[in-house]
C-alpha cells in the first residue's frame, strides 16, 4: 500500500469482496431498499430475554451467513474485525466469542463499518493474512434505551432525530488471487477521517453533529487522489440522514465541490419518509453497514454501479457526556470500491 | 509481514518505539515502580469538573508529551489509534480531538493498548504510514462508578478485586530508517487473541476471568514461533494480578510451558501487595499501558531487558451483561518487542 496525501491510502494488492451479509429487523424489511436484504426478522428479540442477547445473537447469526456465502469455514478466517455502538461491545462481543477466531473490536459509532473495512484492507494488503470478516451492528431497542430514553416510555421525537437501524451488515474481504475475474467489487483507496467537532450538542440533530466530518473527509478524499468530480457513479455517506445530508452538501458546494447528483445517504435510503415515521431517516452502526452489504454490493456485483465512495459516519458522544454538557464529536472513514 | 503458524505475524520492516509517555495517578506514584512514570499527578481531577473530563484532559496531555517526547508535532503524525473502558470510548474521543489527526478508535477493554500497538505496527510494515501514535488509558474515578459503585458510597471490596490504574501510557511508533542503530525497542512479531469465555461471571475476579485467555495466546504464540522457553527475557501479561498470574502460570504448566522465572504481570507490579491495599493487583487499560510506556521501555532502553513478551488482557464485559447474568468474554493480545 501507499500513502497518499494527507490522510489517504491506495492499496496495491486487489481486496475483493467476496461476499456480504445483511440482516435486518421488521421497519427495515418494510422500507425501500427491504429487497436487497438476505434476511428480514419477524422477531426483533431473535429468541432471547433482553435486547443485548437480541443483538448479539443478531451479530453471530449475519457473521455465520457471511462465512457460509463466502463457501468459507471458521477456520479460513484471519482475523474478525468488528464493533457496535453498546458500551463496552457487547453486541459484538458476545457475538463473534463462538466463532473462535482473532478478534479487533473496534469502536467508531456508527463510522464502525468504515473503520473495520479499512483496517481489514489495510492487513490483507500488507500480507498479515488472507481472509477477513468485517461486521457492525445496532438495535433499534437496545440503542434507544441506553442513549435515550427507556422503550416504554414512548416519547415523542423531534423531526432532526433518526431511527436506529436494526441490523448486522458484514463482509468476508480476502486478498487471494482466486477471486480475480469473478465479478467481485474491490476496495481500492481509503481516507482516514479526523475528529471534528463544530460545537453541535443536541443529541437529537446528528445529522448536523456529523456532516462537517463528512465534508471534511469526502473533500480530503478528492484533494489527496486529486480526483475528478465524476470519477464516482455514487458518493453514499453512513447515517447523516435528510438535514445532514443537505448541510454536508452545502459544505461540499461552499469549497468548490459539486457532486449533488450522485451524492445521497444511507440513512435517506433506507426508510421511506413519508410512510415511515422515521423523520431524518435512518442511523446506527448497521445503517451504512446494511445498505452497503445489501443494496450497493448487489447492485455492484450486478454492474449496475461501478466506483463507490462509501462514507459511514459516527457520533463519538455517550450518555454521560452529554449529560456533562459536552459537544458531539464526529467523525467519517471513506472507502472507495469498484468493479 | 508475513502471517505466520495460526494467529501470528512478523514484521519485515523495523517497527522502532521512538519515544513513550505514561502519567499516572498519586496512588501508582506511590507504588514499587514509581521512578519510571514521567507524570505523577497530584490532582486526579486535572482541574477538570468531571472524573471524565479529567480522564480525557489525561489523554490528552500524555499523547502530547509523547508527541514532544519523539521530536515531532501533530502533523508528523499519521494515525492516532487508542481506546479506553468507558462507554463510547468518551476518555479517548475527547482527549484526541485537539491533536486533529486521523483517528482509529479501538476496543478491547484492558488490551487496547496490545491491540494499539499490533495495528500500528501492522499499518506502518505495510507502508499505509510512517510514525503512528497509540495509546491505552484509564481512571479510577471514571472506571470504578461506571463498572462497580459509586465512589461516595465506599464499598468494600473482595480480595479478588483489583484496583484500576489512573493513567495514560501512549507511544510514537516509527518505520522511518532514520532510527536504527538508535539504540530503540522495536516491534517484532504479534499474536492476535481469540474471545475465551470459561463462564467466570464475577466481576470482582477478573483475574480469573483472563487467565484462560492470557494462557491461550501465549501458547499460541510459542508454538506460532516454534520459539524455546528461554528466547525472552520477560514475559509479562496485563492486569491478571496475583490470581490471575497464578492461574495462568498454572495453564502454562500443564500445557509443557514453564516459563515461570520470568513471567510476571503488570497488575502485580504497579502496586505493593502489602502496604497499598490493592488485593489483587493493578487493573484498567492504563495499568499495561503505562507499566510499559514507563518501566519496561526505558529498562529496555538501557539494555536490562532485551526480548519481552508483552501480553495485555482484556476482560469484555459491561455492567448490562454482568447485570443480565452474562459471564465474562476475555482477550489478550501478544506483542513482542526486542532491541
Amino acid at each position: 500500500m501507499k500513502h497518499v496525501g494527507k490522510q489517504s491510502i491506495i492499496f496495491e494488492n486487489k481486496i475483493y469482496i467476496v461476499a456480504t451479509s445483511s440482516i435486518v429487523g421488521n421497519k427495515e424489511g418494510d422500507g425501500p431498499i427491504s429487497k436487497y436484504f438476505d434476511v428480514i426478522l419477524k422477531d426483533m428479540s431473535l429468541g432471547e430475554n433482553s435486547w443485548e442477547k437480541a443483538e448479539s445473537k443478531l451479530v453471530e447469526e449475519s457473521f455465520k451467513l457471511a462465512i457460509k456465502k463466502a463457501g468459507m469455514k471458521n477456520e479460513d478466517i484471519d482475523y474478525v474485525i468488528a464493533g457496535d455502538l453498546l458500551n463496552q461491545s457487547i453486541g459484538t462481543t458476545y457475538g463473534v466469542k463462538s466463532l473462535g477466531r482473532p478478534f479487533l473490536g473496534v469502536y467508531g459509532a456508527c463510522s464502525t463499518f468504515g473503520e473495520s473495512l479499512s483496517l481489514g484492507s489495510i492487513i490483507l494488503d500488507g500480507g498479515g493474512g488472507e481472509n477477513i470478516l468485517v461486521g457492525a451492528s445496532s438495535h433499534f431497542c437496545t440503542a434507544e434505551r441506553q442513549f435515550r430514553t427507556p422503550l416504554e416510555l414512548g416519547n415523542q421525537r423531534p423531526l432532526t432525530a433518526s431511527w436506529t437501524v436494526t441490523g448486522d451488515g458484514s463482509a468476508v474481504i480476502s486478498s487471494n488471487n482466486k477471486y480475480e475475474n469473478k465479478g467481485l467489487p474491490k476496495i481500492k483507496k481509503i481516507t482516514t477521517g479526523k475528529i471534528v467537532d463544530m460545537g453541535i450538542n443536541d443529541p437529537n440533530n446528528m445529522g448536523a453533529a456529523m456532516a462537517p466530518a463528512a465534508a471534511d473527509t469526502i473533500l480530503t478524499h478528492f484533494s489527496d487522489f486529486e480526483l475528478n468530480v465524476n470519477y464516482y457513479d455514487l458518493v453514499i455517506t453512513g447515517d447523516l440522514g435528510h438535514v445532514g445530508r443537505q448541510l454536508t452538501n452545502n459544505i461540499l458546494l461552499e469549497n468548490g465541490l459539486d457532486i449533488s447528483d450522485i451524492y445521497t445517504d444511507c440513512g435517506i435510503e433506507i426508510f421511506d419518509k413519508k410512510t415511515q415515521d422515521t423523520h431524518c431517516g435512518g442511523s446506527g452502526c448497521a445503517c451504512s453497514a446494511v445498505t452497503f452489504t445489501g443494496m450497493i454490493y448487489k447492485k455492484m456485483c450486478k454492474g449496475e454501479i461501478l466506483k463507490v465512495l462509501f462514507i459511514p459516519t459516527g457520533a463519538l458522544l455517550s450518555s454521560t457526556s452529554i449529560q456533562q454538557g459536552q459537544s458531539i464529536p464526529s467523525i467519517a472513514h471513506a472507502v472507495a470500491i469498484e468493479m
